[in-house]
């Protein structure tokens, strides 16, 4: 998906967030945000948003010396998660469907991205989160897909989401093969293989870096042994709104499972901002039922 | 007030939203942008974000134009501020102090901002907002000034609130001169003297332009004889945001009268985000009592 004119005051705004996580030092602070705009400045080059965050966030690594600024916010974050697990795993036990639910469960997950968390009830925002239904879902389609399948790539997102990703693994566990893919370096606050596994992620799911260190799964970047993977399983589930930036237009049948959280991605899927979205890409239109 | 990094990505948010409503035409948007990028990247000749601003959207007059984007806009906001007008008559009519609730009732005016006016029902906020105190107020400091004082000077700010200021001009011009400032051209939403006096503001007050046409009135950038009368009159009251970063360090007492939209005023006033302050700013610290 293209960089949108909206994109470029939204990472900057980000990239001066990870600025003052990384360092106090206002001087610091400035000359990033110096060469986060003359990044801008190139937008051009750029085909996507995460390949430009990709570019920006590395300014405030180069700049302050710390590979994960987001470290701290990345704990907390899966620490509130895992608080949550209880909740989450009633919300599927008591289920009638629990595919649709633990799915329903991956989706809300999107919401544990640390810029929205500010002073907020977590517990209560995940309760209201879970009981609101899809805005648009293609589930008969994930179902048929997946009566076929025999291996299932799910590409995760942010740390604290990758403990709600669990119970959609657990799941697909049951009758799949099932990998779950990272970044390959920390990036905002994405889930890195690390984390993955400290969450557990491995009970279910062979957890695999994709070579890629931007904030959503660029293709053109990632490891040669992975991009085989990608285009050899049967059902690819692509988590949150980076993934979506990155894989709109990929080659293959993608299952893109996230909340809307800006207005141009609320439009490319025709949903309101907010909304929770599964929507499957077919490039081929020929989609097995 | 100095500009701060965090406003670099919230001037050029607004920019974009400008350039929309000057042009339809992508290419055009895209050029206004581009020229804003290398605006942000000479922030360190800006003094403050007024001054930042009047140029980035000098850029969207110079790229479509168009002299006042936004004057759709005001016009809404106008409208529907004048269908408020009953509420807030009924506010100050029943209260006991009416010049309190007419300085609430102007205050609460800084809500009529269009961008915070999406899609809400505006008599719902309104009258929400009214009941909702100031979380600082100096208005013993405020009474003190008027016991003694002849000629009042309020710095207006965007069009809808205009209307809300009528009801604080109209207490003032009881026993005092009033003047009440407006920018010199069109800028974002700020209120203009045609629009001041259509709203009927001349009933109460002599209208004005500062000289300046930044959205915050820059006393640098100001008609010499706005600067003699700013000078001579003996309080003044300035609405809003922009007015506060451009006035902060003025040298004579002002009373600041706005809603803290962001974390950096809020933190520069001492109150928290979204809350109401009169404050009254007194360089000399001799302050009449």
């Amino acid at each position: 998906m293209e960089l949108f004119l909206d994109c470029l005051p939204c990472l900057l705004r980000q990239v001066l967030e990870a600025a003052r996580m990384a360092s106090d030092d206002e001087a610091v602070q400035a000359r990033i945000m110096d060469d986060a705009v003359a990044t801008l400045a190139r937008h051009g080059e750029f085909a996507t948003a995460p390949a430009m965050a990709a570019e920006m966030h590395g300014l405030v690594r180069r700049h302050t010396g710390l590979d994960d600024p987001y470290a701290a916010i990345k704990a907390r974050d899966v620490a509130a998660a895992l608080g949550l697990v209880p909740l989450l795993e009633e919300f599927v036990g008591v289920a009638v469907d629990p595919l649709a639910a633990a799915v329903k469960v991956s989706a809300t997950g999107n919401v544990m991205d640390s810029a929205l968390f500010k002073d907020l009830d977590i517990t209560a925002v995940v309760r209201a989160e879970l009981e609101r239904p899809f805005a648009a879902a293609d589930l008969a389609e994930l179902r048929t897909a997946l009566a076929g399948a025999r291996t299932v790539l799910v590409i995760g997102d942010n740390a604290g989401e990758a403990v709600f990703d669990t119970l959609l693994l657990r799941e697909l566990a049951r009758e799949h093969e099932v990998v779950f893919a990272v970044r390959s370096r920390p990036i905002i606050n994405d889930v890195t293989a690390d984390e993955a596994r400290a969450i557990g992620v491995d009970r279910y799911a062979r957890v695999v870096a994709s070579g890629c260190g931007a904030p959503g799964l660029i293709l053109a970047e990632a490891d040669p042994v992975f991009r085989e993977l990608f285009d050899a399983v049967d059902v690819v589930i692509s988590k949150g709104q980076g993934n979506f930036e990155a894989l709109s237009d990929a080659p293959r049948d993608v299952f893109f499972l996230l909340k809307a959280k800006c207005a141009k991605i609320g439009h490319a899927l025709d949903v309101p901002v907010g909304a929770y979205v599964l929507r499957l890409h077919a490039p081929t239109g020929v989609v097995m039922r």
